[in-house]
């Protein structure tokens, strides 16, 4: 069976992530790297001579060889491409989050389904171990009923030029959140402050709100001296701390029930800081992205639905939409519609 | 020249941490503990012969020869303690916060002028070696403008009984802030929610707004599995990270200035994480709380004002109270009258 | 039943510790504190009114009230004091290393056993709840043959006046492995080099060799500019990380084998870092001295063999000693006599 | 100018490493690369279809289009791989260690003069960020004297078939200290243990002596459960902690002169863990080996003499024989005739 044939779209910070990985995986072979910039493009040729290079995207998509496209460009453009993408009939791998508003993610659907073609959106988090292991551990229900989870997700820089820090970094949370919960928000509330003239939010705070009891709040920052990733996963029976940038231990499942804490030693447990034991499980160290690349392929191959699917591409839109509505509006709470 | 007899009321948590301190304090004896609890008082018998231990506090109150009263008791207990103190003429100090209301406050501070005595808020972060070079960094404008603090204090339990995770954890970081930072917040805005029957929130997000662009955010939790103590303050020349956690390296100052990474270079900003060096000071070790009975001591020997003050204390309560009206009004934005 | 009586010897870095474990006691009183410097025994009144202070040794010993001596002083002068306190039928404890010579450590012993006194050496670390967990896990099997010890112990400073580094900080390392193994070290191997005038080793590198193929190295060092308590266990099933500088994760247990590293995917493994999952048990945070001074006393009054008796004293003074001897030869091999 | 065309043998580990790093230099082509199994040479084909595979490493010799011969086989074929292609007249760059013996090294060094081509080691670290940072404190005397370097290289496996861990870890260690220190070490004294029949040591720790009273330390372990990379520098004025699994701090300066501890109040010293402040430079964050590849490239174009020259590779080669001597002997010192 023949490769499929996949063109990627823009060569910047995540483009080079694509294009090795779709090199390295069976079934599929990257034909083609577009990008405006000529020195982008000589990268590409340096590394890769046997892909073509170009700064027309029309070339591509009047290229009927070409089975899908990937994009990996700014927020802002993802639209126009992946529609036109779709509408010379190409599969769709789309740069997370899948497009800056809630009524053009929908449209996007919309067609993939008219055209019949499959429409993902790269929310790599997904495809790592740790939170493969993490959503393992919540359907079997070793944490117990989630009481909450509490992101840090700061670092210096990387200014997106078209969006605020929420629809950089949160986008990251919110899928996570989706992926591994069984319940969506009912209501988002954000807080944030800009200060640059550009007026997009490079802190901001994002909080969702649950018909359970469930608190999800979300700390984001591109003005950190520090990077910073950690993710608390508080369930009534066990407490997880996930540390991105932990090399061996990224995922600490705390034997921790807090409504010990109620005892009346409670004085005892402030002072041994925690009540029982930790288990830090091996994890795969399988790179997210590949498994991702593979995960798009075989769902062209088998016609069957990817992890990252549309459904959680969309729900991380409706949640950015909403969270810029109410940081609009001093952090009121913005209610989803949930359908 | 005599010394300062004090009797300190509540020997649970913190009471044994006063005894010790003014014990070996110049200028001032224990001479009494108060707690209603036999054993705990047997302690104290067992460590310090020579203080007298009691379950009464009008005894105390009655004894001319005690100059003052130190106060570590429930937060809900204070203001009629300090306030049988102040008309019983004896110099107070009380643990923070100092009431559970402004009005109590208000009226603590008004008594205390009246009868010309000492009323002192046990804050001790401010007689810190961290908090006090931080304070000297930011007075002779090491850092520049202030941007941000962003605080996350959260850890396993010790469930206050009378009030939620705000009023315990978060009275720190309102109070290092009032004391860093020479401008009053215009606003608050808290989120918070309950995991127990008490219905007293045991996750909490605070954040402040103030006229300049700066932004205050507090993430306070009883139910954390990990014990976090990590404060960033962003300034427009340098930043700092407090890790009070850390045993020899509390303080770090980074000197980035985040307008750099809006150059074109940004992406080798983002891979190398930061841009300058990193400067971290030795800092005084000395316990906060020595420092701090030493300051009640003076204040009272010479008349002076003490660097945790009434003043300070009652802006704690102000905005604590705040928080808690913001939070029943699922965090809509509670203005400050600023007096 | 009367309160045991004891007497402390030495009120500087130690002593405080030893007076303060021995007064939260059931069943002990410290009676007396003996020191040469007024300063010090000022500090006693300050704190503990009760206490008798006297810079007379002699009167300690002629006072027949006194059951115990408690020794906190410096090596040099171990051996005279706890003679001198059997002699005077006085059960003694006396700081780690209990002399500095072997023949010194036998006589003591010889004449504890004339007298019928207990004569126990202050080896706190076997009274943790680290080494105690460490302990249980080598005796029920969990970790396998033990293959190696690799201890790393230096800070900054404090500088023993009369003994090098090895005698004040391997001595911790070589009470602890001869209290985990079920096996004595045939020879010993050191090497170290001095940067004072005192011409004392301020680092010193001690290898222990066994009959088996085990293999012990302890780094000490006085200069080094950071803190490291790291101890590392390798076993033939699991392997442990001792960290004493770690407050929640002191012990973590690594589910490692390394004969599966031979297998011939050793590059997953190398990128991975760890074959297994860690876990890390929750140990008791009771104050390895408060059990230790309890363990003293309880082996008076009930004539038993304490933990940290003077068997391990006496290996812990054969292995210094056969330490000097191997610095000054070079790090000759000298094997050890074993009766 | 055309670029030299390079080969890379053996595409195992490292190879990959050498093709990418040599494949994004100017003035430098990777045109073939040689490796027995079919496996690894498909994989080669895969990611660089422009580059020619093949098993046989005389066709290679032969091939006069070939400038150079860049060797990642294992330590026991650099000698044969080596020779040859000096012989061949080709420019050589061999994996580090050069060769398993002196005698071995001594003569390839007067074939490469004889033929003049450059003869190279890649000794990686030396082109690091941070040891090229160290190198600049210790030349400019910000650290002062010396006293003492002491490095903890340990981790889990990769175990070599064809020497011990001496010859696998320290090999780093030695050429840094080679590069970093004015003076070569006068003897050597290793002691190891091996848990496996091949009976190369898995652990050894290697100790160097000068003539001033410098001393450098090694433990190196395949069989450890946790990776450490630490290497402590002691100078008279400053002392340096470089851990190399850090990101963002990798060197940390630290104030400290370890004569202050000398002073009265030690005591305080210890307490307070460090003396002075520390100091965290921003360091090149470039990966080393694609300086060490343009280094090599470079000396060939301008016939200079690279930083990882051939006598930093002979002298790490006599302090692994040495070593290797005081294993077998076990730990005697061995004295380097300096030549």
């Amino acid at each position: 069976m023949k490769d499929l044939k996949i063109a990627v779209i823009g060569y910047g910070y995540w483009g080079p992530n694509l294009v090795r990985n779709f090199t390295n995986l069976e079934n599929s072979t990257v034909s083609h790297v577009v990008d405006e910039s000529p020195d982008r493009l000589e990268k590409v040729k340096k590394l890769y001579p046997d892909i073509d290079i170009t700064c027309s995207l029309n070339q591509i998509l009047e290229n009927t060889d070409i089975d899908c496209i990937a994009i990996a460009t700014p927020i802002s453009t993802h639209y126009d491409i992946a529609k036109k993408a779709l509408e010379h009939n190409k599969h769709v791998l789309v740069e997370k989050p899948m497009t800056n508003s809630v009524k053009h993610a929908k449209e996007l659907i919309e067609l993939s389904k008219k055209v019949n073609k499959v429409l993902m959106v790269d929310h790599t988090y997904l495809y790592t171990g740790a939170i493969q292991k993490i959503k393992e551990l919540i359907d079997n229900d070793s944490l117990g009923e989630i009481q909450y989870i509490d992101s840090t997700r700061i670092n210096l820089g990387l200014f997106q030029s078209d969006v605020n820090v929420l629809w950089d970094l949160a986008a990251h949370d919110i899928s996570i959140c989706t992926f591994l919960l069984k319940e969506d928000p009912i209501s988002v509330q954000a807080i944030g402050s800009s200060h640059t003239e550009s007026n997009f939010e490079d802190i901001a705070y994002l909080t969702l709100h649950y018909n359970s009891n469930k608190i999800v709040h979300v700390n984001c920052s591109w003005i950190s001296p520090v990077k910073i990733r950690h993710m608390l996963i508080g369930g009534e029976k066990k407490m997880i701390l996930f540390n991105d940038l932990e090399t061996t231990e990224k995922v600490k499942i705390y034997d921790t029930q807090y409504q010990a804490t109620k005892s009346s030693n409670e004085k005892k447990i402030l002072a041994d800081y925690r009540i029982g034991d930790i288990h830090t499980p091996k994890i795969s160290m399988r790179e997210g992205l590949s498994w991702l690349a593979e995960d798009f392929v075989n769902s062209i191959l088998n016609n069957s639905t990817p992890i990252s699917n549309y459904k959680i591409g969309l729900q991380v839109v409706k949640i950015l939409e909403a969270s810029q509505q109410s940081i609009k509006n001093n952090g009121v709470e913005i209610f989803l519609e949930n359908n």
